[in-house]
C-alpha cells in the first residue's frame, strides 16, 4: 500500500479538528479515516490505536499553542507580569478566530480532554498533566523574574502559578459556555490580582 | 407496563453517575436502562431522549450542589468573603469524598458537560449557562454584602463574580487532572486576592 507522506499529519490534524468540535468518545477511527482521506490500513500503520493517535495529537497541539500563545507571550519584551496578561489576550485572539471560522468558541483542547478523560484514561491524563506542568513552569519563571525585578515580594510562587493556570482554564471554560471570546479579554484583568502570599 | 415509582429517579441518578465516570457521548440509552434496572419503554415514558434526560439530570445535580455546597456556604454566618472561600472548602470536601469512593476526583458535573457539549448541543449549553448564572448571582450578592459591610470598595462586582466562578471551575479542573482534591484547599486562598477594581 502506498502512503502519502502527509497522511499521518492529516490524521493528526483531523483528530484535533473533530475532537475539538465534538468529543473524544464521539469520534471513531472509521470516521477519522474518512475525514482525513486515509485508509484504515494507513491509520494502523502510523498509530496503534485511537488513544495512540490522541497522545501524538496532544503533543502536536501543545507545540501549536507554544508557537501561537505561550512563546509570543513569555518571550516578549513586556514586563514579567504583563506577559501573563498577554497569555490571556493572545488566547482571546485565538478563540475569537475560532469563533469567526466555526461560529463557536472551541475552548482549550487540553482542558476539554482533561474533563472528558481524566477519570477514564490514565495515559492521556498523565500526558495532559505533563503538558500543564510545562505551562506551569513558564508561569513560575515569569513570576520569579517579577520577584527579582522587585515587582512582587513575599509571594508563594508555586501556588500563584497554579492559581493563574487554573484561572486561565476557568476563563476559557466560561467563554466556551457563553460562546463569548470577549470574556477572556475582560477577565484577563483578574490575573493582576491573583497573587498568593507566602504564609507568615 | 407497570413502572416502579422510583424508576425515573434511578434513571436520573444513574445518568449522573455514568456520565460523571465517563462522558455524555460515551453512555447510551441501552446501557443506562440496564444500569438503572429499567426497561426501554420506561425510559421513553419518562424522557423524550437522552438529551431530555440530561436536561433533567442537570437540574437534579444543580439542586444537589445547592444543598451540599452553595447553600451551606452562602447561608452561613461567616463574613461575606469567607463564604466564598467556604464554597471552595466544601467543594474540596465533596471531591475528596468522591475520590475516596471511586479513586478519582470526579470534577464539576457542569464544567465537564460544558466542555464536552457546548459546541454541539445548544439546549444543554443554554441550560448550563442558566445554572452558572444562578451561581454567579449568589457570588454577586455576597460581594454586594461585602461592599455594604465596608470590606471591599471600588470593586467591579459583575467582573469579580465572573472571575471567582471561572477560578472555581479552573481549580476543580486542575484537581481532576492531578487527581488531587487537596489542590482545591490550597488554591482556595487565591480567591481572597481575586478582586477586580472598577476602571478609574
Amino acid at each position: 500500500m502506498t502512503r502519502s507522506s502527509d497522511t499521518k499529519e492529516r490524521l493528526i490534524t483531523g483528530a484535533l479538528e473533530l475532537v475539538s468540535e465534538r468529543s473524544y468518545a464521539n469520534v471513531g477511527v472509521q470516521e477519522l479515516c474518512e475525514y482525513a482521506g486515509a485508509k484504515k490500513g494507513s491509520f494502523y500503520y502510523f498509530f496503534k490505536s485511537k488513544q495512540d493517535l490522541m497522545l501524538k495529537a496532544l503533543e502536536h497541539q501543545a507545540q501549536a499553542m507554544n508557537n501561537m500563545i505561550l512563546m509570543p507571550a513569555f518571550s516578549s519584551k513586556l514586563a514579567p507580569l504583563k506577559r501573563i496578561e498577554q497569555m490571556f489576550n493572545l488566547t482571546y485572539q485565538y478563540q475569537k478566530s475560532i469563533k469567526e471560522k466555526t461560529g463557536r468558541v472551541g475552548g482549550c483542547f487540553f482542558g476539554n480532554l482533561a474533563l472528558e478523560l481524566s477519570t477514564q484514561d490514565e495515559l492521556i491524563r498523565h500526558r495532559l498533566d505533563i503538558i500543564f506542568n510545562r505551562q506551569l513552569k513558564l508561569i513560575k519563571q515569569c513570576l520569579e523574574e517579577a520577584v527579582t525585578a522587585g515587582h512582587l515580594s513575599e509571594i508563594d510562587i508555586q501556588l500563584t502559578a497554579e492559581a493563574i493556570l487554573a484561572y486561565w482554564e476557568g476563563t476559557i471554560l466560561f467563554s466556551k459556555v457563553r460562546n463569548e471570546p470577549e470574556m477572556l479579554k475582560s477577565l484577563a484583568k483578574g490575573v493582576r490580582e491573583l497573587v498568593i502570599k507566602k504564609p507568615k
